[in-house]
């Protein structure tokens, strides 16, 4: 048993894409995040059932797996499930798949519950969970260590968080770090490779106004080019990530 | 007779809402042109027709009345028509409505044809005007004077062009200018006032990696709050636009 799962379709749009007509990193999480939202509103646990108990839900973590990202006007399925959960974590698995039924995107990802109240996180609410059918686990599930940019072979470009980085939620949408993060590679790299895995965990969060640091080191880990990133303001982390490429 | 209409259903997804949960200038451009895509290939004449003929379609000017922007997880109603032409230029309006029938949105457009092999305007093809039903006109329809800015006066942003601000024309999707744009006002006054009208005409195109400096100025006109905006690369500019806004 492994959550209920929930599944739509969806069409991609022109404005989801990138210069090669494929959606892009951040449309594909703005997505998959929407499918989860109508899935806790089909269980009657969306954002009242939240608020009414001044709770937020905080992603913490995501991996994912892309095969190939899907095309302008292609018709993608949408699958979710809130698979598991332990006293603090929950994780949820998504899918996106072409109209042919091939998997295009897996994606892991790990949530937790947060107090508006405290601003801090607290332990899941059973009742949240119940209608899911997920599982509740003892231990916690294992993601990819994500190792640590070597700043001083990272390159860096700096982004002034914009009106339209904030979110209702009064901080930066997340979605914009990956944003930040792939613009600091160079044109001709973005030009010449695609993404086939991500790994990216969040820190402290960005506030409007503020300068961020994108930095990025390029590496090979077993013959994979790989580009490790962080996402700082100063001295605090947003985020960092590991992200796999392949020639086009 | 006003050009044959083409109607479509929207929900507003979360990832195309500001701070305070209202579709933005930006993404309501957007799904509006979509919605004039989704038209255009129904009547057979959408991208590839044109691709055979080597043309694309340029904006060059939109003119707007915002009553209200509907907010997050409302459904919209588009509706479209591709109204009248003459030689050069096409005519197309844009309604949005709420679910109640209200009128939150009404946009008029020009477009040019442009031809790929030369990079420059053409006369509209009658071929592809033929299955609109559009009527052809002799004049050119008048749309509001947009006053130069006061750069003087104005106050000014910079923003580098991003990877992401590229789409499959290999330029910058002229939708980030409304971002720049507004972005270049106050956090407050963004926060206290919304749009109620846009006249906006496009110029040059930008390429990635260009810095375009965003140009605004605040002015009272017949006592309305108004901004003008021009957003620039060097010497040449992109757009120029006059916005008016009322208090929330």
């Amino acid at each position: 048993m492994a959550g209920k799962q929930y599944t739509e379709e969806y069409r991609i749009p022109y404005f989801e894409t990138d210069i090669k007509g494929e959606l892009t990193l951040a449309s594909l999480v703005n997505v998959l995040i929407l499918a989860s939202e109508h899935q806790l509103n089909d269980l009657n646990v969306g954002e009242e059932t939240m608020h009414s108990l001044n709770l937020g839900w905080v992603v913490t973590q995501y991996q994912m797996t892309i095969n190939r990202m899907p095309k302008v006007d292609e018709k993608a399925r949408i699958v979710t499930e809130a698979e598991s959960y332990n006293r603090y974590f929950c994780y949820r698995n998504f899918w996106l798949y072409d109209e042919a039924g091939n998997e295009c995107v897996f994606v892991q990802s790990i949530f937790v519950m947060m107090s508006y109240e405290t601003r801090s996180m607290v332990p899941v609410v059973p009742e949240i969970m119940a209608p899911f059918e997920s599982m509740a686990i003892k231990g916690s599930k294992r993601f990819p260590r994500i190792k640590k940019i070597d700043s001083e072979k990272a390159s860096q470009k700096e982004y002034r968080v914009r009106y339209f980085d904030i979110d209702g939620n009064q901080h930066v949408n997340n979605v914009h770090y990956f944003e930040w993060m792939l613009d600091a590679l160079d044109y001709d790299f973005l030009m010449d490779h695609r993404v086939t895995s991500v790994n990216i965990r969040y820190g402290h969060e960005i506030q409007y106004g503020q300068m961020t640091q994108s930095q990025v080191e390029q590496v090979m880990v077993d013959d994979i080019m790989t580009t490790r990133h962080k996402v700082a303001v100063g001295d605090l982390s947003a985020a960092e990530a590991e992200i796999a490429w392949t020639k086009r």
